[in-house]
């Protein structure tokens, strides 16, 4: 019954997703808000849940993480999943983001990487040349045993909410390899990008078969959906991201793509690239704060539906002017086959974890 | 007779700036490249600059600078002009811009402001109220004494070379008030901004007041033209631009338009906005290097020269490679009236002035 239903709405979308051939994957949590939405059904209220939900906003978080590693906290399956589920308790949001760190399939394929509070990743020896890629060690796929594990444990956790894996995108991954760590404007990458382009594949290659193998165990240890994370491809020309990136992207999502579940795609300051990036073959694009949903609808055909885009600076705003943008937001969601509320970047560190719950309630309560 | 040269390509320019009533500061080095170029008339070769040309990249600016402060530094007439001649002398650039840094009006008004190396402008107490606003002190316009001399020292020595006037954008400068130092995406200013919009405009109004008469303060002691550099501009919607930010970046150029000599406006990742920045009122719009020459003109409706747009990340690959790139910025460039080729951002202080050096040579030969 419930695949029935999946199947009737996934018909009414236009060519963004078929369901004929998909493994029985498909059907996880069909019937949820989230999964009908990521389908470009429209339903009574429109459903919602926040990037970097699962974080420094929640005292919970914050306590549970006192004297563990970034990245020990990410690979220890309990504490993971306990991380992944504190926000969709509090603040009964429609799914979880699992919890953990673009970098955590570097590290687990054994390259030196730590996460430095208040910075981020930060790598002991940067991958700059020919040699570093080709020195780059492949990832067994025994050592994502973590990750599925604190996938298994959430999702049997969670019932009928779904879970949404997590990856982070070739360019963005490799950015952080190639600069050594966090970066303005991956001046370095990009010169790589242009300099020596066979190293610049290898990389990227590289980068996208262990993103994809930490993005597809999620999925087949339960996740629901799938979103990949290309948080500095705003830092690209178009013609930089078609040529250079989007391949490597669209290779990164293969082997999820393959389990039939929706994924989403998302970046930051990349309305210029949002066709291109759709383009990779994913299902729904989220857009950061900059661009007016309708807009955002407007150069994707009006034929994908939309995930977005509060704009995180207003938590910080009273609640009337908070409010007053979110209204606009999903009026302005009306123009897409769907929409998902999100803000337009992760939660700020600073956020009253109240706000975001009483922007649940609005939001569901808002026809 | 170099007057007459002057009107004579003006009226070639579709409405972008009208002659017949400027005072006689308009023809100031009228003939040089560079002005023709920002007045939309097309020489042999393409004018060329960089934006941060005078600083780090250069190690007789290390010598010069050690041991000052860097805003003592731009307040010390002789040191502050011999900064903005020395890549004029090395690289035989075609004009300087003014060593100088956006938060010099904030300092000469009184506020407890300082540059942190590595870091860039902090201030102590932070605006973040109504109150905070109402207690920004006027600027003396007495204060910009330094200013006047500095630019009159450089303008002698420069001759026949333009000089550029230097000043931030009331929104950039606003945010390293707000926020109290350099942010990633201006949260709290955004917040700010919504939240009480009285505050807002009162503060807007003041950073357009003396930032506005630092740049009129450039050009009566001899500039030739002025860039406004509204950097952070791109974190905003054009919504908000359009509201809350263009109106008082208008206000902010008031006293040099007065004055005659064209004006260059630049943001980074601002190619949805470029049209509502070139709207201020400006003649010649600055592109980052993420939005193609050709498509920023089409933006502009063909109507308006273009100063840009290579990425500096390229400045630290091979030789061929970068010329590849300088190359198709240049055709590009020609579907604008005029094309001034600079960065499509500074200068990055690891950049081997060498490279700077041939790229002006390779520009000035090619056709």
């Amino acid at each position: 019954m419930i695949r029935g239903e999946a199947q009737e709405h996934v018909s009414n979308v236009n060519g963004v997703s078929t369901s004929s051939a998909h493994p029985p994957f498909i059907d996880r949590n069909a019937s949820s808000a989230l999964v009908r939405a990521y389908r470009g059904e429209r339903g009574e209220s429109t459903p919602v849940w926040f990037m970097r939900q699962a974080g420094r906003s929640l005292p919970e978080y914050r306590e549970l993480r006192m004297g563990t590693d970034m990245l020990d906290a990410c690979l220890n399956p309990a504490m993971a999943s306990e991380i992944t589920l504190q926000p969709v308790r509090r603040h009964g949001v429609d799914a979880a983001i699992f919890f953990s760190d673009i970098v955590i399939p570097v590290r687990l394929a054994g390259v030196d990487v730590r996460i430095v509070p208040g910075r981020g990743p930060v790598l002991e020896n940067p991958v700059r040349s020919a040699a570093d890629v080709a020195a780059l060690p492949p990832l067994d796929p025994d050592a994502l045993a973590p990750i599925r594990e604190a996938v298994g444990l959430t999702v049997d956790a969670l019932g009928a909410t779904p879970l949404i894996g997590f990856a982070g995108a070739p360019y963005t991954l490799a950015s952080y390899l190639v600069e050594g760590g966090p970066s303005k404007e991956q001046m370095l990458t990009r010169a790589m990008m242009h300099s020596d382009p066979d190293a610049w594949a290898a990389l990227l290659s590289w980068c996208a078969e262990i993103t994809g193998a930490f993005l597809a165990a999620q999925i087949e240890a339960g996740a629901s959906a799938g979103q990949l994370f290309d948080s500095w491809a705003g830092s690209l020309s178009l013609a930089d991201y078609t040529a250079h990136v989007a391949p490597f992207s669209q290779r990164a999502i293969a082997p999820a793509r393959a389990l039939g579940v929706p994924l989403v795609h998302f970046g930051i300051g990349t309305g210029e690239l949002l066709a291109a990036m759709h383009g990779i073959g994913v299902d729904v694009m989220g857009v950061d704060w900059r661009l007016p949903l309708d807009e955002a609808s407007r150069r994707l055909g009006d034929a994908v539906p939309l995930q977005g885009n509060v704009d995180p600076a207003l938590l910080a705003a009273p609640w009337p002017v908070l409010e007053a943008h979110v209204r606009d937001v999903l009026a302005r969601g009306k123009a897409a086959p769907a929409h998902v509320l999100n803000l337009g970047h992760g939660v700020p560190p600073t956020t009253d974890p109240d706000v975001l719950t009483r922007l649940v309630e609005f939001v569901h309560t808002h026809a």
